[in-house]
């Protein structure tokens, strides 16, 4: 078997072998495959495509490359979540509680990454003193006695991905989806989920700019998913406008903490609630996703999630005194509102727009040395279909610098879009995805 | 401009600029261009083709990419000719001489190379004492004096495509009509030929299997020369039988002796008849082809090709003794004939089985450091459509290894079909290919 027989065969449209997609990703991840003949293959793979049991040998083969986390010490069903990623998208700080008040273990190993604003521990490192830096077992342990813990990343999952994608970048490789799906699920899969539900976003502010595209997305993900023996749901999600209205790391998590109290947004609260339905269904907590929904509200109404998050927040090191009292997080120098030039119902929020605000002011990362201000970000006060008078705040601005917030300010502006006639709120949830099927709202 | 929009472009199926194409080729030969991005960018290529003007421009991006060879100090049209490669072919030394006769310039600039059996300068040096070694200066001259100089390939000629084809050959990206075009043509073009005769061969012995890819093949690079301004011809010959009768370096040598006195096999004079015609054509020593034939016949039977041959040989400090004294050449240990042992009139040669056999008696280089041994080889006596006794001699071994002659007999035995029922002789010319068009014969 040779790496030049390989792209041939994939280049002439013919399926690859589980031992040839071994014999590529091995190659590549331990460096006697050179990056010349993995690009080629990949655009062979872009052109002729893999089918689902190529798509999910390849999946396995990356999982295999590196390490895969054993959560097996941890008594129950481990469901994870995982979402392709927007903007504003505070989803597990909120479903980590709420699901773990419910019983279902949460063991999350979460990234900082780069974009719009921190990852999951940026958040998270709001609360002075959280840290996620123990060692496995105690990961575990913490798990096992409270039913959540957040870990750091430090494991080496999926190194081939990892190496993969970094190719993908660069060589216009990016856009297939056994590709982007395998890549996903790989890391997944690698953290040890014995259950996922994915959260697939569409939209102008997601990867996936068309329904279409995420459906077959997640299509894809769910049966990786159901082949290598992981239940796996997805649930498709509008990502067109930002989710809710908090865009930035200390905003967000005071976004959480209403939420948790039953106070959030309305789309994010009913993200939460349909996102972690499924993973009480998925981790055998309730019958259906109604009988799951009916416990998560209850879990919110009683102040159980908020507690979780305390609980969470005190047993990895941080001061938990600023969810009663939010006063106490830190504020930046600038608060400043954004005013409406123009009259009219919102028709449109560009999700990209306001999320290049929010790194403009310093709420993420542009590269992996950036330090980020956990104090700085946008919060939106129109959403699309509420109308808007001519000088009224649409957003606020926290800022530390007043050319950034001039900046930012102007970026704002521009991602509204007005019109005269009344426009129709939209639509959340527009479908899920399980091994049975596509079911569309 | 960078090479990601490149390779996306072609991706998604459009037309690359001269100056993208400029941009990718400068950057991949200085190195700013990783391979795995040129590796992407050709097979990006492959599936998505390129025009007639990005593959001229292409080309011509190649040519510039090195040395360019000044040949305008040489009085006259010079005419190159190239041939796609195969088995036996031999025409190199005869077409040169006859050409120069009747007065069109021959700047022949050759290599060693890979293959079957040693490149031109390999057979030359049949004659003790030949070299190319002189000055561009000097070869130039020699070129105004005597019609005829070959030279070594000294010069850096189209380093692009030799890193290209380097890089293709690696990654499954060869087989695209624009890239071998581009290829072979940027060379030619490099060496400074005003107009290009093309050999293409097609058959099993041949790069082009079938005769519509050899067609394709043969419009495609007439198209690029049109395009620079070279005026190119292309031949499409049969290779799907060796060409001549020998194979091997001084063998080959003494065939084309041979048919300089009139006295070669059908097929060989046949060709270089044909090839010699259209050069003498496009360097406007003849109105036509009838008239060129007629003007090379002339040459060969008043021996003034044989003589132009003596004098290319002297000229360049060879022993032309053997030109009148073939009995001089250097044999090899062990001459044995090849006996058939089915009857039948034969049906097929493997060209391919029989280039290998000359390349195990050691007629060839495998490697860049094999040493040749001039004096191996094989001589055919029977072709398609001959009959042949059991018993029969169908072809004779030059060899100085016992161990090989038998494997090469044995490999002459399996490249013979026989059927019983009379076998028609194959046509040799197919068709030629003008910048106004196809004719098939």
């Amino acid at each position: 078997m040779t790496m030049y027989e390989i792209i041939k065969k994939k280049r002439d449209g013919h399926e690859l072998t589980k031992e040839e997609i071994e014999f590529f990703v091995e190659g590549y991840t331990n460096g006697t495959i050179p990056d010349y003949q993995a690009s080629a293959l990949l655009m062979a793979i872009y052109f002729n495509k893999m089918n689902k049991r190529e798509t999910a040998d390849l999946t396995t083969a990356m999982v295999n490359s590196g390490e895969i986390i054993d959560l097996s010490a941890i008594e129950g069903i481990k469901v994870d979540k995982h979402s392709t990623g927007g903007v504003g998208d505070t989803t597990t700080l909120i479903l980590g509680p709420i699901v773990a008040a419910a019983g279902v273990p949460v063991a999350k190993m979460s990234g900082r990454g780069l974009g719009h604003t921190g990852g999951t521990i940026d958040k998270l490192e709001s609360f002075k003193g959280f840290s996620v830096d123990m060692s496995i077992e105690d990961f575990i342990k913490n798990v096992s006695e409270r039913k959540i813990a957040i870990g750091g990343q430090t494991a080496d999952l999926a190194p081939a991905d990892k190496k993969l994608y970094a190719l993908r970048d660069v060589t216009a490789t990016v856009d297939n989806i056994s590709l982007i799906a395998g890549s996903i699920m790989s890391k997944k899969i690698a953290s040890g989920a014995d259950a996922i539900v994915l959260d697939v976003k569409t939209g102008s502010g997601a990867f996936m700019k068309t329904e279409d595209d995420a459906f077959e997305l997640a299509k894809e993900m769910v049966d990786i998913g159901t082949h290598v023996g992981r239940n796996t749901i997805g649930v498709i999600t509008d990502m067109d406008q930002p989710l809710g209205f908090a865009v930035g790391n200390i905003l967000e998590v005071k976004e959480a903490i209403d939420t948790l109290r039953g106070e959030g947004p309305e789309d994010l609260t009913e993200l939460c609630l349909t996102l972690g339905s499924h993973m009480l269904v998925l981790g055998k907590k309730a019958e259906n996703v109604e009988e799951a929904r009916k416990i998560l509200e209850d879990i919110i109404k009683t102040g159980k999630g908020l507690e979780k998050l305390k609980e969470l927040v005190i047993a990895q090191g941080g001061d938990a005194s600023c969810i009663d009292n939010p006063e106490l997080f830190e504020t930046p120098a600038i608060i400043e509102p954004v005013l409406s030039e123009a009259e009219g119902y919102v028709e449109g929020i560009e999700a990209e727009s306001i999320g290049r605000a929010a790194l403009l002011l310093g709420a993420g990362r542009e590269t992996k040395e950036s330090k980020i201000d956990l104090s700085v970000g946008v919060v939106l006060h129109k959403k699309i279909g509420d109308f808007v008078k001519k000088g009224e705040a649409i957003a606020t601005i926290y800022a530390n610098n007043p050319d950034k917030q001039k900046q930012a300010e102007e970026v704002i502006l521009k991602a509204y879009t007005f019109k005269a006639e009344k426009v129709e709120k939209r639509k959340l949830i527009k479908g899920i995805v399980t091994k049975d099927g596509i079911t569309k709202f």
